[in-house]
């Protein structure tokens, strides 16, 4: 595969400490992350090509999330100064009976202020064969939809694969507009959406299925309604997860593609250190499997799990492992023995 | 409601970090707690007006304990400054397999010297209802327990709400006296006992008895003999602790109000981040029960469970939730997913 | 029991915190370890009399390396000075599905670089009766395993018992050498071996058994293998380890005197806090049994096991336990009550 | 003195440790300031009753400060809660010849978007007799001016002193208006300035006068434009900072009150632990030395700077020291010998 | 020299870090002091026989203070265990004009209930030929007075140097007498006293002098007085202190030997880390200094005065400097270029 | 100016933290440093296009190290991977009259063992016109020494613009070659040496001189016998570095063209952060000076001078500072005001 290319908001993570609540912190851990930087940078690690793009301030600030980047070895040359403040959001870590807890101070952003025309999508593109983005940005603020919308347009004309998180967050879409009135046109160009048949239909302005996983029979004709209103969707997938408490996670997935329902084994995660970015683990995951040369959908899926689940085990919201520690868990090797 | 008034001592609480053991702590983690103040604390959070009483030293440390008290809500205009030392106590935080275990270090402090006559109860008790105190104080030293006592009979006289939790602690009764010489003349105004059974029957001198908290025939009978005792006694009740290990706990509850035994159901916490302080988030948690204009017991005694499972995925000795929080587990959703 | 002597080298451990990955590493956190001085620490804290003897950079490392022994009571007066550099090893913890990953630094360290002659044994040996030794030492370099092999044949001239640890490490053994063709020589003299049959048989150069630890009909006659190539060997022992998560161990033992076969129940332990050196509590744990005057072989193994689970819940590489902590273990209180 | 009521904004400030800079900071250190909360702040701490009015937002953030608040003994009862987000501010802190670097992130703040009439003034100034405001609050937004000058107008009417910090920020004044156009109508009500005459000229749109402030002859001419433009104005003051470095300070001020030049002797300040907020520790030096019942403008002024240089040893932003302190060093004792 | 015994405290030292206040500190840093076993560190830095006597709590607290004095080097066989409490102090470490605090929280700690033939003072002393005490000890309790007493009267008959720190302390001495009615009968038998004139003149009895250091031709007569009611009195001594402030001091000292006044010349320390414990470091390198073969007094002196300047760099109570490092001062290099 | 390579080693830096000596030190923060890389961060830092070559071993540390490259916007792509670890080093930083201190871990490092033919100049070179190496590489190892003779001829074929820093270490220098003996063909290349008089003379075997700096008379003439050594040289710098104390220095500068000597005032900073790699902080400031456009040798020493200054303020080996805040210095403003 060619460049992968990202868009999206990259936020300064403010996180309490060793499960501290909000009213305790008397310091701050400073990380950074968001869904579709998080998914450049699992892809990056895995070994491929991946671009983000975004809109920062021109501060010290939006100057070291760039260093960031740069470090997680993700291109960020094609990211735009402007604006005038980085979005960020603070996090309080769960545990056990006790849920995670997220503040977004995010509005007014330099990428919730981005406008169309900003980005210079044609020579972005030139050599990228697939771009993602997620239900996030369209939420920013109407403006940042649109921005979005211009991007999608361009990677589907000069014929890049296009996937999508849907990525639902109920704290956004504050600007007046609902996600049906966004998404449809939006998502219309996706190859690949991630997310819950409840939350397509909710953007899609379908009505609510309550879907049974578990049961296959009855997930094709469900998942086919969104095939129907999104045209040139060839794969839908969703991540599995049963939350037994904020520590202990069971994670599987789904796939359909039109023809076949395949089912990851669900994995037991306890304790979790942190699950922030672990759908856009398992994103990460999804899209390295479709650029494998022997692509298997099973297998692509099965290793979108094992990432997912690696992903619980590690601070910070991006995915910090190897293609090679995902396959150590995929060949069924859940030991955890220390290598020495 | 009106005010709650709680009595006791606070400790400057002296925490190893990060499961070490004493003898390879390099630094102490610095918060404050005491059974009584834990209790007020909770309160506070609820929407209560919580009074804490007590004695501390006129320096750095005292100060310090006053500041951390306004910050937490509590009352602490009538705290009398004096004597020499602030109470303080050394934890070291066990996992799994391994015990937390603690150092007491409060001889001599400033509320173990307390006197009676001490404190103006008449004013304090002016606009309160209800009056707490729990075994620890009558275990400092003869005239603490006199201090103690001194409150308890202005409180009946006042016709305050009493309630007691009995909170034996092996490692004080060090000043001549035992329990059941000074715990019954004290117990017999109380109107609500937190406890298990044999507690209640050690300190009020009655041979033990081993009840089976699973038999619900059998309670009445046992919980009678400490009715009998305690003439203005109400409702008695118990929290329930299974401890599988220090690092998971299963936590239930009895009340018995001598006409029914109510149970709550027992719920999982595991991990444990920190259990010290659960007892009191159990009696926070069933006063503010008792507290609710549309009273109910089982209500009552199902908040105190959940409450006191939420403290244990908190660190310091305080259970800083609030009400929204307890009911959402009361709801039944223990998932953990994350707000946002 | 007179003094116990361990040989082998003592390392500066570097390890990340909080469950960071080396790349997030922005400090380490810097204890010491090494497998026979972590035998020799659990001694020390049993009250036995314990020496660690190896060879140590003479710099400021290498002296608070020592500082270190003298602190945790393990004589360090007989340690040569000279080489040019403390090994080292980083370690980064793993949780859940994550395994922890170890990097060796210890090339050319002044232990690696020790040579036969440098220690005065017969004047160490004057008043101990036991030797510990492990598979590391020789797995060094050569001359290591010159100088190890000159301490055993004293010690076996001398009449102590001698203890050996197979500790089989795949990354070291770099030096042109199979295990087969150097351990055997060296194990002919051991009275107690710690150690999986099939690591026994490697180093041994018998082939590989897989043996099955619950047949216990099945077990005699592979351990006979190893009893006939080493003619001084009284008992064989093993941890039984099952890693059902990097989080979660659990933790039995098996142990062989040619006439029975002895079993340990297994014990669950999770969370893990340190699994590093969890070995080394089980082979102090078996020593100390060893060394209690009515010595009978099935406490010996469950102390052994007891040891092992609580150095998981401690942070370091050495089993930060008393005596009467252990046997609180092994008298069946698992439930981690705190002690106040 | 009745109460002192002081009113502006309250901000989270983030702050790098130990000297970093931005792009190497991975955890910053929470607390919080803000000018007027700062002179709030010292007011409490040396007994005054002292108030503060903000409006802050509904969520764990904004209730955090007013934990912070009541902690430090300043009242909070009349705070508003609305708007989207609490303001807040990074600071990295330099040493030697490397300055101190400040990012604002306060727009669209709850304080910056409150509107005349949300604050019940009238009932906030019943038992209070003074009021103290500051040129950050004109600077935020014109909505904030506006409630600005509402509660200056009724302080006025009511008959509370007034005292003002000119606090000119650069960096803020957003949106479209000058300080001259803004600030004479406000300033006309003041009967205490602080803040060096050419800030004054500017804000009152007088032409730079480059004062010398050795020459006291000259001043009293210089200063007289002030009072002539300010008709309500009794005295002004003036922190003289002599910049030898961001680690050493010189610190002296002038008073003058229409009739005499007072002046403090000027004091080194070496090294400086913090800073930020040493102008509020000299504001509210000022107003309490105005408020001592054997008031005296000398002893005022000196008190001041005294004040002042103790809070550049005390790292955040405000000046925790007790009125005996302040006194210690006014005393002359700059010695720093340990008390015990 | 053959072995130096020092009898004292040691106290758990709980400071607060980065110049926090008591009322900020979230942690207290945890390390070990106290005034002789402070002196006992020095010796055993600088290769002497160093053994420290106190009495210890037999609890875990109490255990790592012998594991410091372990690691430290310092001879801790001859301690005893008994009494209640570990002794320990509250540190905030000031800056510039603000100075350091002190909260002793020292009463009733096992070593203020010493009694009189407690120790095995014989046996101990079989193989010492010097002995220091400090006006710390008999400050603390009549018993511990007595027991000190005891201490030095053995020391003396057994042909002992005896040293002496005066090392009043304002804040103890709470025992009913006064530092006159105790000192003369112990301070009879030092032949070497640490202190300056005008508080030894105190702890005799006798009236304030006032003495100017700077004018050695009045020093001998003062000093005399001191000889004379001191039989055994061979040398006195005293630091010079110019405390610029908190973070800035001048070094020097004077010695006096009945027959000459010898000189340090006076040394700028700044910025100070940790001054506690500097004169302990003085103390430390006169001992050594004396310990000499080819003893030369003002080689002592200067000695003496090296290490107490190095001391105020270094964080915690005792003077982690080797003889090598001080003589690197005493050759006159001060420039602190980095070794490499 | 195209490209500027500098080619060195690159170590993991493992610093004591708050001033505490390496005995005391229970963690490390880790950083990256190496002269040559130090140089690169500066002039990346400056905006020039800057590469660092070295070689790194193939596991979790180097790929860390390459990371911080990635980060610090320094070429990283030509660095090869093998050998078998890490180059580190430790460090002690001292304060006032207490030296810092270096523990060199670096022997057989992956660069250490690098050879001759490893590094593809002439590709790298196509596009550069400046190469810097400094002493420390060749006195790593023979190959070491080799492998940068080669780079350096082949710069020199190129064409390209040499620089050096002489870098004397006399910790290293292992190998049993002496800096004579190897230098001077390696400096015959050069076409800009940093580095003072002696230490050139000592590298290219002539006879120490001491000369006085301040001596513009005499400078000429010594400096006149590099040249005639170094055929290619057009200038020679030299740092001027007096040290008060390991916390306050004082750094001028004086640089030579064979025409005239050049002097640079000489700054104070006081207190020092970090003054590791100021020297290569002074290196960085001269390449840019030399790369401006309109160049001019007095202010590139100038611009050397204060970008020097700055380093000691910043924790790490690296002068994470903009061009723009060297200029600030160079303009006179060391006030060290915030700015706000």
């Amino acid at each position: 595969m060619k460049k992968v290319v990202t868009f999206g908001e990259i936020l300064l993570r403010l996180s309490t400490q060793s499960f501290l609540r909000f009213s305790q912190a008397e310091s701050y851990k400073a990380t950074y992350g968001g869904g579709e930087f998080n998914v450049a940078v699992s892809l990056a690690n895995y070994g491929l090509d991946a671009e983000f793009i975004t809109r920062l301030p021109d501060n010290e600030l939006g100057h070291s999330a760039i260093k960031e980047m740069r470090k997680l070895h993700v291109k960020s040359e094609n990211i735009v100064l402007g604006g005038d403040r980085l979005g960020l959001y603070f996090l309080e870590t769960g545990a056990s009976t006790r849920a995670s807890n997220v503040i977004y101070d995010r509005a007014n952003s330099a990428m919730a202020t981005i406008q169309k025309g900003t980005i210079n999508w044609r020579e972005i593109f030139k050599d990228a064969d697939w771009f993602h983005w997620s239900g996030i940005t369209p939420a920013l603020s109407e403006s940042a939809a649109e921005a979005c919308l211009e991007a999608i347009e361009m990677a589907h004309e000069l014929g890049l694969t296009i996937s999508t998180d849907l990525n639902y967050r109920s704290k956004l879409w504050q600007y007046g507009k609902q996600p049906h009135e966004v998404m449809p046109k939006m998502l219309q160009y996706s190859n690949l959406i991630l997310g819950d048949i409840d939350t397509a239909y909710f953007m899609l302005g379908i009505e609510k299925a309550n879907p049974d996983y578990q049961d296959e029979a009855s997930l094709p004709k469900l998942y086919d309604k969104i095939f129907e209103l999104c045209p040139n969707l060839k794969t839908a997938a969703t991540t599995l997860r049963y939350s037994v408490s904020a520590s202990h996670q069971r994670i599987g997935g789904v796939l359909y593609d039109r023809q076949k329902i395949y089912n990851a084994a669900v994995q037991e995660v306890t304790p979790v250190v942190d699950r922030v970015g672990s759908g856009d683990a398992f994103m990460g995951g999804l899209i390295y499997g479709f650029s494998e040369e022997l692509f298997d959908k099973q297998r692509a899926l099965n290793f979108a799990v094992a990432a997912c689940c690696l992903k619980h085990t590690i601070e910070g919201d991006y995915n910090l492992v190897t293609k090679e520690e995902v396959e150590k868990l995929l060949s069924g090797d859940f030991s955890g023995k220390v290598s020495r």
